[in-house]
């Protein structure tokens, strides 16, 4: 299915210099774009392939457009081309989607006392135990479990094999992706004479509206008090978050981060890919954590924050490491040499006053 | 549902000072406990909030109960109030705990051959597998897997959507959480020109009683022999276990960390988040490792063993890194130093003497 | 069930010292073997082991053969031992591997579109959607999804709980290992004034022949083009791999490897544990990643590269921790001291000359 470029503009905002009958039937690349495709030009590197690209439109900034003299094809003028190309590829997706079926799968198994709105998806395979609530234009994917009193919020998408525990909350327009975990007990044991004894896990999980959750990603439920996911969070795959964490608005973090127990993060940080960060520390707003990097304190003050020791040839490594090893002992050699020279310059300062 | 404070100190343990015929429906931090709950003080920071609690009873130490003298609710001595709090509270969820339905969910698949106990709880979606035995009071959690002769121990309980693979054995009392794997196949390959053939993996995974595994966690099975872990383990979300490891008794596994193959690892060891164990290495008992460290060689000695980069605002760590990678000609430049200012200072000498 | 080991061996390759008549039944380790097994020997530290061994039969070199003198069954000759003995195991878990039954469990939900080959094995609680392909002789375990139009190759076995989303392809005898997720949405956002805007991920995963992926291992989908794993390539537990990345043929990755998007990476590698790549990178062919590394610029030379921070004991760690915070100012000052040495130097110079 087409668009026409003056409604597909309409919609996704922006000025069109062009023709807004031309009809538009896909995304693509700028490499790839052909006439009945809209492409994006964001990264001035690729003004070049911007020029030669056959799209029959292009999304840009009012920058790049006045410096792109040569395309010749239909522009879209905007503040911000990535995030119009994104909307430009969810209308397409939308236009493309196969219709969702509503209703309950005869293979689903949902408790009675459970309230499923009637244009849901259940899919096969799903459980939903007493007391849930999905609601409206939901999907369950396959094989997906909804725990007691459970509550998913509308438009939000379970994909296939997703565990959500018994009283965790999800807000609207969220998506779940395959094998994430949302409701598991936080770790918590009290230790007696070297035995771990368990502590009970009641609090829930509480997550916002408009929330990603990648696959494989946990989230422990807290212990008394609930884990918090605050509204816009996007959170990628192998994720860990543990029990109390609260995750603030619009922070991303890319994959396999965790985040250990009672941890406070602000809002708008960003965490890049195996990012650590411990426990019952807080983290400022604006704070963004380079990949590999591990949180050991508190962080104040907005900024880029990395911690990761740099990559070398083995043999090359073998040789840092080692100094690394005796470093401190190095400084003190330092500061040795520091009092002899001091001595030495006192020395020949002294005789050349003589 | 409540309980007499008086029988709840019977069954934890610990001395009571207070009226016995107190009626305590739950436990709360202090400072949310009120007149009907228990909670209890074991950080020495927390007394001025202790002081001040409304619980209807404290657990504490004889030592905090000592300093203590403002608070005038009914007072739990005992040696460890931290484990006395967890059996409390598993105490009170016990209590009002719904019931556990015993049986086979229609929509589940249990193989003729299979021994359920009949005091067991099979969910919906889950297939036991043939020569599989499940112990009395296990609940199999929606969608879990139990292959071929696998063994699950009494009181177990598994979550929803765990895979607990053929030949794997749990004992009593367990927990595994949502999403863990336990018995895919150990990575084992042998290279042969370029090209990597695969080496079956036909040993079990033999965990003892009383083990917690967490969400996502992955434990493989031996290559002949099984995969160990012991009585009283505890593993948190997203642990990967490689094939032949052995995980002694008590050892506590917090989130995202990896031990590699045929790691032995001692009893009441700890290990924080994202730590990681190469192979065939041997780790003594009473072993502690700090998060976001690399194990590479065998620890024979207890301790707190630690090696992570030191975060620090981008800037600076471009700076230290930048060193980091030229250490190795640092040192030969402290060295040369050295040489140089011994020769100074026997020069000197050597005309302080003349 | 026992095979003559003159036929093992014309199926192995190798050349025969010994009885080919002789009935070996099963694979063993060196000290465990007695007369009807066959083992081992490629680690030259376990020649005496290998001398003392009763196993029936000997896989070994010839430059080990020839030093093993005391050992007095037979043996078996190759260029390499160690895959010859993976053949061998192969050979006899096949054998003695209960049948599989074709056919498609009636708790499964299969769409009347997908093709299903009739000696493909399809478990219950198994979801297989429209367009959906499974090739002859595959086993898709117990409670998988197989999303629509996905292609799943000849005698490629899913685990139980496997995830394989929507268009997404393997080729022949791949292994997905339980809790994998292969198709799960790229990690895109576009952020508009602190929002995040999710970019459709529309590009499948498309895998080759002979590829292993391990336990909760996540693959995503490209944003347009496919993620792509080329032949032969060797994937651990809990991997992460992010849109558009490409892992080129017979690379293999240990346990809890990131790599982030884009990525390019060559044949031949191999990443250890806990290794992490950051996106956009291009890595050369034959190039290895120690454990715990974290690869932040494309490598073009083949060759071992490490970057972890060594461990030590933890009051260790701290003193060498603060020295690498000042490793900058540290820098300073010894270049300052070899100023101050030169010029001592100097003055000693131009005073002797004096």
């Amino acid at each position: 299915m087409s668009t026409r470029l003056g409604d597909l503009v309409d919609s996704l905002g922006g000025e069109l210099i062009g023709d807004p009958a031309l009809l538009i039937d896909g995304i693509a690349p700028l490499d790839a774009a052909g006439p009945s495709h809209i492409t994006f030009l964001s990264n001035p590197k690729l003004r070049a392939q911007a020029a030669a690209t056959r799209a029959g439109a292009l999304i840009l900034s009012r920058a790049d457009h006045e410096k792109l003299q040569v395309y010749a094809g239909a522009r879209v003028l905007t503040d911000n081309p990535y995030a119009c190309y994104a909307r430009a590829a969810q209308h397409f997706v939308a236009l493309n989607a196969l219709p969702v079926v509503p209703g309950i799968h005869p293979l689903a198994s949902v408790d009675p006392s459970a309230t499923v709105a009637p244009t849901a998806a259940i899919g096969p395979g799903v459980t939903v135990e007493s007391g849930a609530v999905i609601g409206e234009h939901c999907i369950i994917g396959a094989g997906s479990f909804i725990g007691r009193d459970a509550q998913v919020g509308a438009h939000t998408l379970f994909h296939p094999n997703v565990s959500f525990l018994a009283g965790c909350r999800i807000g609207q327009r969220g998506v779940v992706q395959s094998g994430a975990v949302i409701g598991s007990d936080g770790f918590g044991f009290a230790n007696d004479k070297g035995r771990w004894i368990r502590i009970p896990q009641t609090g829930g999980v509480t997550i916002g509206d408009d929330v990603d959750i990648g696959a494989s990603t946990t989230i422990d439920r807290g212990a008394l008090d609930p884990t918090v996911i605050e509204d816009g969070v996007k959170l990628d795959n192998q994720i860990q978050i543990a029990h109390n964490c609260v995750i603030g608005a619009h922070t991303a973090m890319a994959g396999c981060v965790g985040v250990a127990g009672s941890a406070k993060i602000g809002r708008h940080c960003t965490f890049g890919g195996a990012a650590m960060v411990l426990g019952h520390l807080t983290i400022a707003d604006h704070v963004h954590v380079s990949s590999g990097s591990l949180v050991s304190r508190s962080i104040s003050e907005p900024g880029q924050y990395t911690g990761f020791y740099p990559l070398a040839k083995n043999a090359d490594w073998e040789k840092t490491a080692a100094v690394v090893r005796q470093l401190d002992g190095m400084r003190d050699r330092v500061r040795e040499l520091e009092k002899q020279v001091r001595q030495l310059l006192g020395d020949k300062d002294s005789s050349s006053r003589d």
